[in-house]
């Protein structure tokens, strides 16, 4: 049986025992809120993946790009959910995937886009679903929920002929929050906004059937969902060094690492060269600013246990550099030329962009001796 | 015509008369050295890039990856150097590409991996060529060309039924260096020391056919190459704000650009908002530690001109976030909803992987009131 040991590194793992657990665990927490989740499925791109959230065939799911829509919708998905402000030029695919019986939605938070939602949608005979973007922390894009935008923009979906659908917002200063009291405020933040324009909406009689929230870190700080009808996440199903960081998860909860070999040792500089550069792990350094900088990510041996203060200090495009955590007192452990090691990544949406498939073993545990059995492979897509 | 206002964006764009400068530049420089070329693919990956280079049919290239070997053997290429550090259970891939007729060389620099190739040479009845990693500058892997190791790897390859090719080394201290004068010593650097680590060998009667150097700043810098067989560089092609920040090149050398579209504004924290983010542009901020900091990427618009201090200075998976340089006393420039951009990346090899294809332009060119024509579309490689 294939394990660890057989495919050429570096490869992605994930573990499919702690995908279900995270799984389990955000959809426990939704459903005694009473609230359904919308997948954001731009973490693993995987139809795999998106079927161990959704056991009995598709739920709505969020995008983060037309390729995914496309993609999904391939697999019978039809109810999603575009979730970047929408470029004019786009509402052709869009329009097309109406066609196709997808019920896409589209966001935007300006008066042009919502003119060009209503022209599409007049030109293609659909009336294009929209939501409109609430900023809730000043992270990204949205305008306020009081903006007198938000019913001008309303109206001109309404009566131009697109579908005013809801509101939305996403509390993506969070990622920064490392209590859960503060998360908890953050999620509160995020709902009462959303909200707000939602009754804003709603006072001068436009329906606004949607209010969507959604953060990896709120989505499980939340405590109360009162008005709200959908919570997006999309990282939660894999989480990584920087949801760890901030205290969302435990090391062990991290479904997603990247399996690469030694190839090389450096004794003057305290380094073990790897084949696992950025390339394998992305130039992704989300740790840098938290309270532990995890460098390019921590590393485990193949049973998933963590190597004491090794991690990945450095990377160019082929070539991992490992060496201890500054400030450790113990040495380098010796792993010879071949050793295989696993490394946990910073943050899981970009290192699984840069593979096109997941090996998936179910949990640590050695066959004989051999480490885990790969005992799937499930494919993945990039691109636009 | 297909214009760069057509594909839907983010997409990869490659001026092919920034390549073909690019290329006959360095190409020049090492022509009057009398020391030829041995391209490095692992930038664009690209066969049509490296036909700019290669006019008349394949010539030497280096790999950082079997898949790029196996991708160009299959187009012809037989001369071939994986210049990462092998993994010995790549020996297999190795020996598979030798029974195809490529002669494929490998990199080591321990006894470990030579053992390895050894044994892989005897039990596949191939002599596997291999050159020995020499470190110049401590910046990654390679031995100093002193070290005792360096002859007993070379016994070990030649008596062990492999084939001791010769010795390689990279100047990757070189990305550092600011100014010509020291990026012209590091240069000889690299020169020097791999040429003593050749006299050594041959000093004991072990024949040290090539000896190679390279990496793109030393590539241009470089005055004298005796002794030096070969030159691997590979970004030259794209060349990007990196190497134009330690003064290789000029921004309008830069063949490499992603083209975004505006798809939001936030007036409230100067910030215009783009369907460019962090996937389109990867998470590389090799700018970050240079005299001038250019965020994710210097914007231009579609002809090709920096739009003044403007620059991406955020991004989010599918969010670009462009705003004025720090410091800057111009106000945000008024880009409406739908205009298109080009960003200019920090590290073309990253960049570039995030892509499947690149759109071609040949210039800058209007052609009437369409913005430069996309001339045909180049695929490329990603993965191992």
């Amino acid at each position: 049986m294939t394990s660890l040991l057989d495919p050429d590194t570096p490869f992605a793992v994930v573990d499919r025992n702690r995908l279900d657990r995270n799984v389990d665990r955000l959809q426990g927490h939704l459903r005694r809120l009473g609230v359904p989740l919308r997948l954001h499925v731009k973490t693993a791109k995987s139809l795999d993946v998106a079927a161990r959230v959704h056991r009995h065939g598709p739920e709505p799911i969020t995008v983060s790009t037309l390729a995914e829509a496309e993609y999904f919708a391939d697999a019978g998905y039809t109810d999603v959910l575009y979730a970047v402000g929408i470029a004019p030029a786009k509402l052709d695919r869009v329009v097309a995937l109406h066609r196709r019986g997808v019920d896409l939605a589209v966001l935007l938070d300006s008066v042009a886009q919502a003119e060009a939602v209503a022209t599409a949608s007049r030109a293609g005979g659909i009336r294009i679903p929209a939501l409109i973007e609430i900023d809730c922390d000043g992270h990204r894009a949205g305008i306020a929920p009081d903006d007198p935008q938000v019913l001008t923009i309303g109206r001109l979906l309404h009566d131009g002929g697109a579908e005013l659908r809801g509101v939305l917002d996403h509390a993506g200063e969070s990622y920064f929050s490392t209590t859960g009291v503060d998360r908890q405020r953050d999620a509160e933040d995020e709902r009462a906004t959303v909200v707000q324009a939602a009754r804003i909406l709603r006072d001068v009689g436009m329906a606004c059937p949607v209010v969507s929230v959604g953060s990896t870190p709120t989505a499980h700080a939340v405590a109360v969902l009162d008005g709200v009808t959908e919570v997006r996440a999309g990282n939660f199903v894999f989480l990584d060094l920087v949801m760890a960081g901030i205290g969302v998860c435990e090391l062990d909860d991290l479904a997603l690492s990247v399996v690469v070999t030694v190839i090389g040792h450096r004794p003057d500089r305290g380094w073990i060269l790897t084949d696992g550069g950025w390339m394998a792990m992305s130039r992704d350094r989300g740790t840098a600013a938290q309270p532990v900088d995890q460098g390019y990510g921590v590393v485990l041996d193949l049973s998933g246990r963590v190597l004491g203060d090794l991690i990945m200090t450095g990377a160019s495009q082929e070539h991992g550099v490992l060496s201890m955590r500054p400030g450790s007192g113990t040495p380098l452990p010796e792993l010879p030329i071949g050793t295989r090691l696993r490394v946990l990544p910073n943050h899981a949406c970009a290192t699984a962009s840069q593979y096109q498939q997941y090996a998936v073993i179910a949990g640590d545990a050695a066959v004989g001796d051999r480490p885990a059995a790969i005992e799937t492979t499930w494919p993945r897509i990039n691109g636009w």
